[in-house]
């Protein structure tokens, strides 16, 4: 009777002293994911094979502390996590990524922004009580100067301080560059779209790019997404209030971050849930459908809710 | 006998029975700002001429809520106002803001590059356990490609996984844009010690720019730093600590941004508090030399510090 034994580095039979009877080593990582090969062939040269049993594994580990062996698993073993490690970015890690980074982006133009505000308001307040829209506001300061601009304003005089040219220079160098970041994340928008358009496309249709991009990146992966129920894709990114209900009796959240959803945002009030609820249960069959690679529905889906909805 | 009243819009007589005898309107700011010169005018010719007494001002008052005083006063207002703005923003001012906004910069760029780190190491993670400085980092990947970098590295592989073209770009694209970010947080203190040359040369000799900024910011402007006392600005921008102190019995700060300077950081541990309270000395006289536009002595002071702490 002998016993078989297959690990990282190759398979090895032991007779019933637990002596090596006879070894195939694998040369690399290939040879050991063919493992079942080497295992076929052992097997049928020795017909009375057996696995090894538990109160003996202890005695076969211990017989590949040998340091041939152990450099040689050492180096099949970092081969391995390497590998492992290089097929865990997927596209679910790209478009996590750059969700967040778009994100990050918005915080950033924010209060760059705000500071710029504040900074020119010492030249010319007016302007900025005017456009409240930043992008709108950053565009001027940089395309006029001061006089065009109290002429657009439709004032002879500003409140503001008359500052010499290098002091304005310095506010409109940040404005630029805020402009720049503005390009940054409608660019990495653009890419996110394009990704999600062969990666998840019906996500992409139904939900559009923010919020099916942030839907993947709360689930953490499309394939969790796919498998979540309706009722938690309704809620995510509403775990705040959720825990609050759970913990304190408060009224339990009806949407998560869903509810920027064109479709949600034209319900009336009084049918908001339930419009929350069957685009959920939409978004989450078009989740599956991107995951198991099916057909290309949302545009279906899509005009089904829009009827029902409005 | 005469009453004289002087506002805003004229300067104005009077009798005792509260009617009106004669009035000279100020024609404009300047006019009101030499009121001096019409009251003059008035008291010659007034010989018996008297201050409202105060049971009287109201009915005075009154008297100019006929439209015509009244628009006149108004406008007069809105301009003095405007004036009053205009005259506030100074380089303290300029100062604060250009300070507030490297503070954002800092805050922004390292926000964004901890999100590039973690991106990129999607890619090649062993560029980021290697080198923690973020300018460093993204200078050498908006610089090499990955097959320059693992040389560099010498390393023959990567852990990262093998991106698409057009996802690195994704990714240099916002390591270039946060080098920008760099360039003009460098930028801004440029302007900053060229502001600090003309208006606190002092403070910019002794404490530098960032340190000398802060305390200016910190302080409101230098006017309240050269009025400040010195163990309070020993002690800017540790109120947090102090009111800790005083709360809770915690110990005491010994001091506050200055911390930073090189004086208190070359220091040996017993000797910081001691060089804290010397340093604070000397910057609050500079402030006073700078406000008061004095003498350029801070060159000797830092000598005489040097000599003394080190």
């Amino acid at each position: 009777m002998k016993y078989l034994f297959t690990n990282l580095i190759g398979s090895f039979v032991f007779d019933n002293q637990l002596n090596l009877v006879e070894e195939v080593l694998f040369g690399n990582l290939e040879e050991y994911y063919n493992k079942e090969q080497a295992e076929k062939k052992l097997k049928q040269k020795y017909k009375d094979w057996k696995e090894v049993p538990e109160d003996k594994i202890e005695k076969v580990l211990s017989f590949f502390k040998n340091k041939n062996y152990f450099s040689r698993f050492y180096q099949n073993h970092q081969e391995l996590t390497r590998q492992k490690i290089k097929e865990s970015v997927s596209a679910d890690q790209l478009i996590i990524q750059t969700v967040s980074n778009i994100e990050e982006l918005n915080k950033v133009t924010n209060l760059l922004s705000k500071r710029l505000r504040e900074w020119y308001s010492w030249y010319l307040p007016e302007l900025g009580q005017r456009f409240t829209d930043h992008e709108q506001f950053i565009d001027l300061i940089i395309k006029k100067n001061k006089k065009e601009l109290l002429k657009d304003l439709k004032l002879n005089e500003s409140m503001g301080a008359d500052l010499n040219k290098a002091d304005v220079e310095e506010i409109v160098m940040l404005g630029r560059q805020i402009t720049e970041l503005y390009k940054l994340k409608k660019q990495h928008e653009l890419y996110l779209k394009k990704m999600m358009e062969w990666y998840s496309p019906n996500i992409l249709e139904l939900a559009g790019v923010t919020i099916g991009g942030k839907l993947i990146e709360m689930a953490k992966s499309l394939k969790r997404l796919a498998l979540l129920p309706a009722s938690t894709v309704q809620l995510l990114g509403a775990e705040k209030a959720l825990f609050r209900h759970l913990k304190s009796g408060t009224p339990s959240p009806k949407y998560g971050i869903i509810v920027n959803h064109p479709l949600i945002q034209k319900a009336k009030k009084q049918d908001k849930g339930k419009a929350a609820r069957t685009l959920a249960d939409k978004l989450s069959l078009c989740a599956r459908l991107d995951f198991f690679k099916g057909e290309f529905k949302a545009p279906e889906y899509k005009k089904e809710l829009e009827e029902r909805v409005l």
